[in-house]
C-alpha cells in the first residue's frame, strides 16, 4: 500500500523536474531553480518550459508542459497569477505527479485569489497531483541537489548539508533560521516553506521527514493547522520513528493570534491544546530562535539523555548558579555528587566548588586539565545522564 | 556632609595608587595593574611597593606603604595570603584611604580565612578605609585610566568606553560578561567585582555608580545582598537620579539558592521578595546573558519609551507574530494601526500587513524604501510610544 506521505516522494525527491517560467536570467525568479539544479549537480531531467526559448543554459526548453512526452514527478510554475490557472490544469492533465507554485496573489490577498486557489485544490485531488503552495518559496533536499526554489538564501555557495529536516510555514523565518543557522555551520537534510498550503501543509512535511533516512531531527515553525488530527498523526510518525521533532510555535497570545490570522490566515487554536499536543508526543517547543536552532541541532549530534540528572561544570560560580536555577525549573535534577567524590576534587582543588553544579573557578588558568579530571571523576560514577560544560571566554584577540 | 557613596570616589576614581606586590612582570598577577596603568595613561600617581626593587617600569619602587610619604587613595594588596593582615593594618595606620585586594582564601576557604577577614573588616571600621574583596578581580574605571584589576579580560587592548557602570558579585561572570559586550563592540564605564565582600557590596557600588556622571545606566550581577535595606537605597538613589538598572539575579529556585551558598556564601532570600523590590524601584531583571548586555546597552542609547505602546515592523510576518506574541506577554500594547494609516500602507503595497505587526514582506526586495515609508507613515500618527523593526537576514558572504 502506497502510504500519503510515500507519494510525497515524487515533490520531495523528484527524478524529473519540469520549470514553467524558466529564463536564462540566474537573477530572476523564474532562473534561479534551473541555475540552483545545475549548479549542484541535480541528477535527474530538468526540463526548462518557456515559448520564448529553444534552449536554456544548454537544455532544451519545451513550449508547454504537454510538448514534454515524458513523466514528469515535479513541476515547478513561476509565472504572473494570471496565468497559473492554465498552466496548472495542463500539469493536472498530462501526469504531472507534484506541482510547486511560487506565484503569490492567491488566498493570502483578495477573494478571487481564494477562489482560482480552491479551484486548484479541486483539480489537484481530481487527478491526484500533489501541490505545494502557492505563494510559496519552494523547498530544497540538499543531499539530493534538488533545488524547487527561487530563495536567495542559497547564493553562490552550497547549502551545508546536515540532518534537520526543516518545514516553515513562513518562507522569510524560514529564511531568516536558515543565515543564522549557516553562520553557526549547521546545515539541513531539507528546508520546506509551505506558504498558503493549498494542499501540502505542515503535517504532511512533518509525516514525510518522520519517513526520510537523510533525517534525523524535524524541526518545525508553526503559525497554525488547519487540520489538528493529521498535525497529531504527523507527530505520533515521527515519535515512532524515534526522530525528534523541535517547533517554534507562534500566535500564543490573542494579539499573536490575530497577527497569525492577518499572516497566513490561520486559525490558531488554543495554546493550552498546542502544549498538551507537545508534550504527549515529545514535541520540544522552543521559545527563541536560538533555542529553536540550537535544540534541533543538539538533537543531531548528541544522543537524547536517559534520565533526568545532570552534572553541571563550569570555570564560573555564577553560571553554574544560573544554569542550576534552570535546570531546576525544567524539573531536571541537579543532583549532588557523592561525598566520596567531593573528597577527591577538593583533594584537585581545595577551593573548588565540588557539589553539583561543579566549579573549577579561575584556577582552571593554571591548571588547564583541571575540568577535564573533574569530568572524568563525577561522570564515571555512571551517576548523571547529562552533563553540561561552561567555558566562559575572557579573551578576544582583534 | 559627605555621604558614604561619596567617600567612594577615593576607590573607584583615586588620585594615587600604591601596589603592594608590584612586579615587574606584567605577566605576574602583581605585575598586571602597574602595566595596564601605564599604558591607559592614568594620570594619578603611581607607587610599586615591593622590597626587592629600587625601581620598577622606570617608577621609584618603596620597601613598605609607611615609606611614601604622601596621602594613598587606593592600595592594591597583591600578595599570598599569610601576608595580607599585616601589610592592611599598615594601609589602615598610614592613612591609606581604600584597599582592594586581589588575594583568596578568606571567608570563602575555611575558619581561620573567615577569622582573618573580620579582623580586616574591624580595623577598616576603626580607621575608615573602605575596602573592596578580597578574593577579588578588582576594579577599573575606563575614563579616568584607573586599572585596579589582575584581570586578563583587557589584554593588549584598551576596554572600549561606554555609559554602562557594571558591577558583579562573580569575577568569572563579569569577565564572560565584559567580553560577550566586547564582540558587539559595547564598552563600560566601570567594571566592579566585588569578591568576598568583607566591605563593600554591590549596593555600595550601585549606590556609587548612580551618582557617577559617566554611568547612565547600572548593570548588576546579583547572587544575594547580605544587607537588603542597603539594597533597597541603592535602587532608590538610582531611581532618584534617573539611571536605568538592569539586573542578572541569580539563585531562583532552590538548587540555585544551595549553589549560590556554595559559590560566595550568600544567603539568598526568597525571589518573590526579590522581585517585589525590583517592580517597586523599576529594576529590570534579565534572564538571559544576552538580555542582560542588550536591555543595558539599549538603555544607554535609547530614551526610555514614555508609554506601552509599541509599533512592530518586519519583512517578515513570523517574526511579526513572535514579537506580537512577547509585547503581549509583557503586557505591552500592539496597538492596531488606525483604518486611516491602513489604506495609505495598503496603496502602497497591497500585500503588506498593515494592522500591526506590520508587515512589508519580502517585497522590501523590490522596494528598498518600503520599511522606511511604512515607519514614517505609522510612526507620524504619534500614537506610537516605541517601535521595534526587524530585519532579517538572508544572505552571508562568506
Amino acid at each position: 500500500m502506497i502510504t500519503k506521505e510515500m507519494t510525497l516522494d515524487a515533490l520531495f525527491n523528484p527524478s524529473s523536474i519540469a520549470i514553467i517560467g524558466a529564463t536564462p536570467d540566474a537573477k530572476r525568479i523564474g532562473g534561479r531553480p534551473l541555475a540552483y539544479l545545475q549548479k549542484h549537480d541535480y541528477q535527474g531531467s530538468i526540463y526548462p518550459i518557456n515559448p520564448n526559448y529553444d534552449q536554456i543554459a544548454g537544455l532544451k526548453c519545451y513550449s508547454g508542459i504537454a510538448e514534454v512526452g515524458e513523466t514528469i514527478e515535479l513541476a515547478v510554475i513561476s509565472l504572473p497569477r494570471d496565468l497559473v490557472l492554465d498552466e496548472f490544469k495542463k500539469c493536472a492533465e498530462n501526469g504531472v505527479q507534484s506541482v510547486i507554485i511560487f506565484s503569490a496573489g492567491f488566498a493570502e490577498v483578495d477573494d478571487e485569489g481564494r477562489r482560482i486557489q480552491e479551484e486548484m485544490t479541486a483539480i489537484a485531488k481530481k487527478h491526484n497531483v500533489r501541490v505545494l503552495g502557492p505563494n510559496c518559496l519552494g523547498m530544497f533536499n540538499v543531499n539530493k541537489g534538488v533545488y524547487a526554489t527561487f530563495s536567495i538564501i542559497i547564493g553562490d555557495q552550497t547549502p551545508l548539508k546536515g540532518k534537520i529536516g526543516f518545514v516553515s510555514q513562513s518562507g522569510a523565518f524560514g529564511s531568516h533560521v536558515f543565515t543564522l543557522a549557516k553562520q553557526k555551520q549547521i546545515g539541513f537534510s531539507h528546508f520546506i516553506a509551505t506558504g498558503n498550503e493549498s494542499d501540502v501543509d505542515v503535517a504532511d512535511c512533518i509525516a514525510y521527514l518522520a519517513q526520510d533516512k537523510s533525517t534525523k531531527v524535524i524541526a518545525c515553525y508553526i503559525e497554525g493547522a488547519k487540520d489538528g488530527n493529521k498535525l497529531i498523526h504527523a507527530f505520533k510518525l515521527a515519535a515512532d520513528n524515534n526522530k525528534p521533532v523541535v517547533v517554534l510555535k507562534v500566535g500564543t497570545t490573542n494579539v499573536g493570534k490575530q497577527a497569525a490570522l492577518s499572516h497566513t490566515g490561520s486559525l490558531v487554536g488554543s495554546d493550552d491544546v498546542y502544549n498538551a499536543i507537545f508534550e504527549q508526543f515529545g514535541v520540544y517547543r522552543a521559545s527563541t530562535i536560538e533555542e529553536f536552532i540550537g535544540v534541533a541541532y543538539a538533537c543531531t549530534e548528541l544522543p537524547i539523555p536517559k534520565g533526568d540528572r545532570v552534572a553541571v561544570f563550569t570555570v564560573s560560580g555564577g553560571v553554574g548558579i544560573m544554569l542550576a536555577d534552570q535546570l531546576s525549573e525544567q524539573s531536571l535534577s541537579v543532583l549532588e555528587t557523592p561525598q566520596v567524590v567531593q573528597e577527591k576534587l577538593k583533594e584537585i582543588l581545595p577551593i573548588a566548588g565540588v557539589k553539583n553544579p561543579i566549579d573549577t573557578t579561575a584556577q582552571i588558568n593554571s591548571i588547564p586539565t583541571l575540568l577535564e579530571d573533574f569530568m572524568d571523576i563525577v561522570l564515571s560514577t555512571g551517576l548523571y545522564d547529562s552533563a553540561i560544560a561552561f567555558f566562559s571566554i575572557h579573551r578576544i584577540e582583534s
